[in-house]
């Protein structure tokens, strides 16, 4: 499997935060030095980075980049402030943004200010680790989905489709999502999986498809609009998608379109799981229709796309001059449509009952 | 309103049949004339022309120049056989194509030799025309549907959203799910409508798009995959779409992601119609799952776009080298789902009670 690593640190220049600008995958895989706070909030905003755990990474190291930017000239708090108000004005759905920069302050504020940019790091780095050892834990407790599946047909394809990038590029290993797909090839089992190319940005298309293919995973791209009838029609055995924001009742808000594919799998008796880490989950609120803010970006993004021609990655105009897009980035899923909740702790019912259950943290 | 024909007989040349390449739209109006009956069919298969009854359209004037290009070598059924033959092997969903091909072929089976050009060219014309007619009748029908609306909320838009393009480029004129779209405007209802895009081919951003924005009615396109979100935040007030085949139970074959859109339509008690001609029933079938035959196209169609870029229509690659597609171009939206079935004889429930409560003729 080649090793994706989707942001780190320089080894040798501890002032460089390398990513992969994902804009041009999957034709060009592009590295971007981050060397301020500033250039790590236009790569969350401009979707260079993407995916709710590696944009809260990507905040987190915004974070660290800032503390080396500080000069001590203005008050620090404020300064801090500063920062991380403009880090999270980025991009309002996915909560992991919030949440990572919420243990990296609480962290920072209570450090010695020599020691500020040992703790950003430190901060940093163990997001990304703990991330990385959530999507893990999600794959073995996925896994055990595509066993029970396999079960019932013995030496047949597992068919999974899956909605936008919740994968590897998502995230720092593994994916969430994806997790269960990638243990599963590892562990022989025969599977193939229905990438959503999911307009308007093509996650799928771009990067579940990319991510895959160098993993040796049997895929296809459908367009979005295939689901319903490959679920009507017996090919998918079950849906797996990440979560930009989960809340305490279990409602998720994930990739515009997800919503879709939870009707027809809800429609013709297909399992639909949501896989995500701890840092998607929103406890201070219920009802994701009327609480989960849906981020709004330009119409451009539907009325022109990305794609290659003559070996270059060219934006082309879909649509009449005088037409034009609206563009919401997400849709909120409603819990009584998700199977289970695939988590780093184990697969609970996507309820307030069922989250306590495994996060008895969350009463609090 | 910008007239637009669909298809025609060139006034000057008897032995030519205009039709727009539909392919070039929105931003190249490319007239391309058809001469033989393979070019009909090319036509029809490669989609230059599309859209139920525009296919059964250029389908009975794909006859028409068959009889022209007679010479009385070969035996005259087995060539006409023949010629249906071709043309009916071009696309399989649509169900006009083989409803005009028969009216047309019973004419031409009837009329002496020497008459069979102008028999013909008649079946062809009546075609047409009795298209028109049915979708201004689907209009005047379908506008009732908007006036009750506006009756909820005087003063208010009314958001219609639509799917593909079953509009007037689908058709002769008016369209099908377009008709009440146009006489509502006109009528000065205040309208605005939500263009999906329509992937793989992007009916809807390239040819509703153009054809609303040529009336001068407010609309915006979206993704496919926005439509369920704008259902749950009340921002959708009728779904109308069209159909490729009708089954007698009232199951309708249209394009691909039409039954996602139904779901969320139910979901939300958001009014889901489908618009459309005696020419799309099928009586000889029930379930429409099962026995409608859903056309698979190529794989390129998903995995590339086409789009304007410096001036011209140009076709970019979306997915990795390594990724296939899959392309199926209908899915089937059962019965269950329709709120009521629009017809140029008035509107019904989507069963066979309610078709044949406007159609006694489907006992037969």
């Amino acid at each position: 499997m080649t090793p994706i690593q989707t942001i780190w640190l320089d080894p040798q220049d501890p002032t460089t935060v390398w990513i992969i600008d994902q804009r041009a995958l999957p034709h060009e895989l592009v590295h971007e030095p981050l060397k301020t706070t500033a250039q790590a909030a236009v790569a969350i905003k401009e979707m260079h980075v993407r995916g709710a755990p590696l944009i809260g990474a990507t905040a987190a190291w915004g974070l660290y980049l800032a503390m080396l930017e500080y000069q001590g000239a203005v008050d620090f708090d404020n300064y801090l402030a500063q920062v991380i108000d403009q880090l999270q004005n980025t991009r309002p759905t996915a909560v992991d943004l919030f949440n990572a920069l919420e243990a990296s302050q609480l962290s920072i504020r209570a450090a010695a200010p020599h020691d500020r940019v040992a703790v950003a790091r430190q901060a940093a780095e163990d997001f990304a680790t703990a991330s990385a050892a959530q999507c893990r834990a999600i794959g073995v407790h996925g896994l055990e989905v595509l066993r029970d599946i396999a079960a019932t047909k013995p030496g047949e394809t597992i068919n999974i489709l899956t909605h936008c990038n919740a994968g590897k590029l998502a995230c720092i290993d593994y994916g969430t999502a994806t997790a269960p797909i990638y243990l599963a090839h590892e562990k022989g089992l025969p599977i193939h999986v229905w990438v959503d190319e999911t307009r308007p940005r093509n996650q799928g298309a771009r990067l579940t498809a990319y991510e895959l293919a160098a993993a040796g995973i049997p895929h296809t791209v459908i367009v979005d609009n295939l689901g319903g009838h490959l679920m009507q029609h017996g090919m998918v055995d079950v849906v797996f998608v990440g979560t930009d924001r989960t809340t305490r009742q279990g409602d998720v808000a994930n990739k515009i379109g997800t919503y879709l594919k939870a009707l027809a799998a809800h429609d013709n008796g297909v399992p639909f799981y949501v896989g995500l880490p701890t840092s998607t989950i929103d406890w201070t609120i219920r009802d994701g229709l009327r609480e989960i803010p849906i981020e709004e970006r330009g119409g451009d993004e539907v009325t022109h796309i990305q794609g290659r021609l003559d070996n270059k990655n060219q934006w082309v105009q879909l649509t009449p001059d005088a037409s034009p897009g609206l563009n919401y980035g997400f849709d909120v899923t409603p819990a009584r449509l998700v199977t289970g909740l695939i988590t780093e702790r184990g697969i609970c019912a996507a309820s307030e009952e069922g989250l306590l259950g495994l996060f008895p943290e969350g009463e609090g």
